[in-house]
């Protein structure tokens, strides 16, 4: 398509759109191809035993020569998360802010990446040259530091990319967002605007991050035991709030949860968090100490099964226990999916007699989101000001709440694109429209395995997760016209309590064994049709008597 | 335990504490049992192919002469749905309203029970003898007519039982809460109340459904075309609210959704709706009005993948097809854990070119809460003022909640007990105390099978739907000190896309080949040693390989 049109410039997402998570967005002007992020997402309900999702890069792939490089907003796994896979396939330079880079690094090292990964740091005043674009970078609030957004110069004009944002005029590092530099932006013009629609569907403002601290401070004053705070590990903000209200009222913090380590000694390193020296404690040191001089610092604040939070809720953490009258805030909102999985926490931190502070009661309190409400999103659209507009960073309702705040503040209804991944919009001459589609997808990563796992394997996994599967083995001999010799055995797994429903296997047998019977009387032999034939009257008669529909394996041999 | 104590009066719940569903509250005084409401659940997450969940009646089977009626309070799935399984094992009387009956009823038919089941209509008024126990009712306000709470004067004193309520001071049906029997029941004295916890943890008040009508019409006058609205098909109020807002616009109603179709026919025979003639039109006729004469008023409001409203977002549902402009309605709030399907179906319908209506900026304009927050539960609490409290019907983070809220109006916490289900509270000369456990727990439903689906049935689901299954078929010969004569042929399911993986299952093969050759060779030939030993070093290989661990089912033959 480019070579038949080498002047034209394509902007598509290969994920992120019609989704939250996966982040990935191609502007492509004749021969360069700049990437802006590449991230992962969380299976959905429907994708069992899957550990990860990541973009489909074919298209990067068939087109390797051209891709100059791939640019970072910031350090979320949505944004982060599928790189090592990507550069594993596609070695190219990756640019990104200092706090970005360290957690970057901190993966590729992991995938034994490092050494062969250029890795150039950026900051908000860099220029970054990829062969005909140009990219510059503007400072953003964002729930981590160090986010920034990119405006791309194209010989079609400039195309500006939000990244994840919001509007925090009082931010916990004093790094604002840059209005100057986005009103200059807008100035001089934009041909188009990618913004972040995660909030769109949300009225109003995003409160600042400093109320937590406030929140997070007054909790703590109060609390006469341990207090456990559990948050996103990459939301370093929060982590200098928690630290900053552990200093005010003289308690010593333990940092507990793989990921929370991670992050606070890579942003400690970095400079990112400033911490007293000699606050920070082993989790080991936690039982020494009286119990209002500590605050346990962790991960787990969705509720995940393997998470240090989780862990102290069951009992089963190593190294803390929960104690009657500790506090424990949740300074987080369940991610869509993930409500039933922090109310059954919150529920063994109350049995275990904690003092819990989660949910809709303690918000704004103890956690805000990172991302812009409706009118911060207006702000953005009136200040880049752009002639076209692809809400991004969303399932397809955000964008489409988005795309109406755009028709709001006046961008015309033709003018805006609510697009799917790999669906391109063209620019050429200073018009857009839609254009073809290129290759865009999911590929499921589950263990090891990149994938190898698709739709026949997930909907097996279906089945066997409803009703199970009956395996049922007979041998069948050749010479005297076919008669069964062993079997046939039915064993099952996932079906039915076995002890109890002797009758209905028993059952299930002579159904196999008449029907067997009745094919080779009447000279049926061929292995397809008898195989065909027993699953039919077995899945059959087990319906009739469960309602419910196994996966049924016939295994015929012959001797 | 009651034969030992026979003075003594026993409270538990067999369903509804510590979850929201399948409630079921014993009272029992000496030889006397009472039963109030007999609810099911939806499954689980971790519940895999269970249809619904009921309570384990063990102990009222075991005491089943004792049981003197079923008294229920209202007619929803979570008090109601558990009858049919109850009744097949247990026939005694069962005492509802009109509505509640009328609900009951369809039910019973479809069980082929109603004949063999005494039904009592009852209404706020009755008095109905329970051996012992004497019941009473109040009116309550709930989401569906015809609610009631219940008294039972036992001789250790008076227990409560609030059903699920809020107070609506501007009820639909004009059917107001009875303040005044609830404080002639509270002046009396009662010695325990067991309150609804669903709203525990909301602060305030929950609005009135009168606003939600306001909220329907101001829409349905705004919409040029036709409006559809999807609800709780129980929910009668709500659907009186369609009509009227109808009415006011001038438009006709086409019912659409097995349970919606129900509900409507039942309430409007029972004059619980006020429908006017013609109003109601079928489904097949929709197309040939104008379109801002229709509401289409439908279930789906969960986003249930069987729903009408999700057909109609699929573009699969026979009848009705949503087209651009219509304003669809999800006049509902997501139970937690369907917070993805609902976000899918309205991905869908704004896909179709829908004005959707839906989420938290639409609320409290299109929907309220059934249940009370905090200072309804604190009314309740002052105007019934028992001498002990025990909180019911819900998660246990909200019975915590609600005993918080307890302690607030000034129960002694010595007097709050916060229980699980088949945990007794004992009541003897006025003294309430923590007493044993009698049997309690789920009974899951599965197709036809009630019970036959447990732990290991369901672990090994688990099992299956994260990583599959392979299947490994081999015969051995007896004589020649045992080789191989066929296979091993494996058979995966679930497990990595067959023709992506060649190599793998090939490797695989040879794995268990040269395990059963050793073991052949080292004279080994226990089939269960065998058998372990072919699972053990293929499961090593493949985790090795995939870091997958499928269940390996080993099929060792001898010819």
């Amino acid at each position: 398509m480019s070579k038949k049109n080498p002047d034209k410039l394509l902007v598509f997402a290969l994920g992120g759109v019609g989704e939250i998570g996966k982040n990935m967005y191609v502007i492509q002007y004749a021969n360069d191809i700049v990437v802006v992020d590449a991230g992962l997402k969380f299976p959905e309900e429907d994708m069992l035993g899957i550990d990860i999702v990541i973009p489909d890069i074919s298209y990067l792939l068939e087109n390797r020569d051209k891709v100059k490089g791939i640019l970072i907003t910031h350090g979320h796994e949505d944004h982060i998360g599928g790189l090592s896979y990507v550069l594993k396939q596609l070695n190219v330079p990756v640019y990104g802010t200092k706090l970005t880079l360290g957690l970057i690094e901190s993966k590729l090292k992991e995938a034994g990446l490092l050494g062969e990964t250029k890795r150039i740091v950026i900051d908000a005043d860099s220029v970054v040259e990829l062969g005909t674009i140009q990219a510059s970078f503007f400072k953003t609030n964002h729930s981590i530091p160090d986010s920034v957004g990119v405006a791309l110069d194209t010989p079609e004009g400039t195309i500006v990319h939000t990244g994840d944002f919001k509007f925090d005029y009082t931010p916990v590092n004093e790094q604002y967002a840059d209005l100057q530099r986005m009103a200059e932006i807008g100035r001089r013009g934009v041909l188009a605007l990618l913004s972040d629609s995660t909030n769109a569907e949300r009225p109003g403002y995003t409160p600042s991050e400093k109320n937590v601290g406030e929140g997070l401070e007054d909790i703590f004053h109060k609390s006469a035991q341990r207090v456990v705070v559990a948050t996103f590990a990459s939301n370093v903000h929060r982590i200098q709030q928690v630290i900053n209200a552990a200093i005010a009222t003289n308690r010593y913090i333990a940092v507990v949860g793989r990921s929370m380590v991670n992050v606070v000694s890579i942003a400690a390193d970095l400079g990112y968090l400033d911490i007293p020296e000699g606050m920070i404690i082993e989790p080991e040191e936690v039982n020494k100490l009286a119990a209002d001089r500590v605050v346990i610092l962790c991960t787990g604040s969705q509720g995940e099964p393997m998470s240090a939070l989780t862990r102290m809720a069951r009992s089963t953490h190593r190294k803390v226990d929960i104690l009657p009258g500790d506090t424990v805030i949740i300074a987080a909102t369940p991610i869509p999916g993930n409500e039933r999985y922090v109310g059954r926490t919150v529920d063994e931190l109350f049995r275990l007699g904690a003092n819990v502070i989660y949910g809709p009661g303690s918000v704004p309190g103890v956690h805000v989101s990172g991302h812009g409400s409706q009118e911060e999103l207006k702000l953005m659209l009136n200040i880049i000001k752009p002639k076209y507009f692809i809400p991004i960073h969303g399932e397809y309702r955000m964008l489409r709440q988005h795309a109406q705040l755009g028709e709001a503040v006046g961008i015309d209804r033709s003018h805006i694109f609510v697009i799917d991944n790999g669906e391109t919009v063209e620019f050429q001459g200073g018009i857009g429209r839609k254009g073809s589609k290129v290759q865009a997808g999911n590929v499921l990563i589950d263990g090891l395995g990149v994938g190898d796992v698709g739709n026949i394997v997930l909907r097996d996994r279906k089945l066997l997760s409803q009703d199970g599967i009956l395996v049922v083995v007979v041998t069948l001999s050749k010479q005297d016209g076919g008669s069964i010799v062993s079997g046939p055995d039915i064993i099952s797994r996932g079906f039915v309590y076995v002890r109890e429903s002797e009758g209905l296997l028993d059952e299930a047998n002579k159904i196999v064994s008449s029907t067997l019977n009745k094919l080779m009387h009447d000279k049926v032999n061929e292995w397809a049709s008898l195989k065909t034939n027993v699953k039919d009257a077995l899945g059959r008669f087990l319906y009739e008597q469960t309602r419910r529909r196994p996966m049924i394996l016939p295994i015929i041999m012959e001797v």
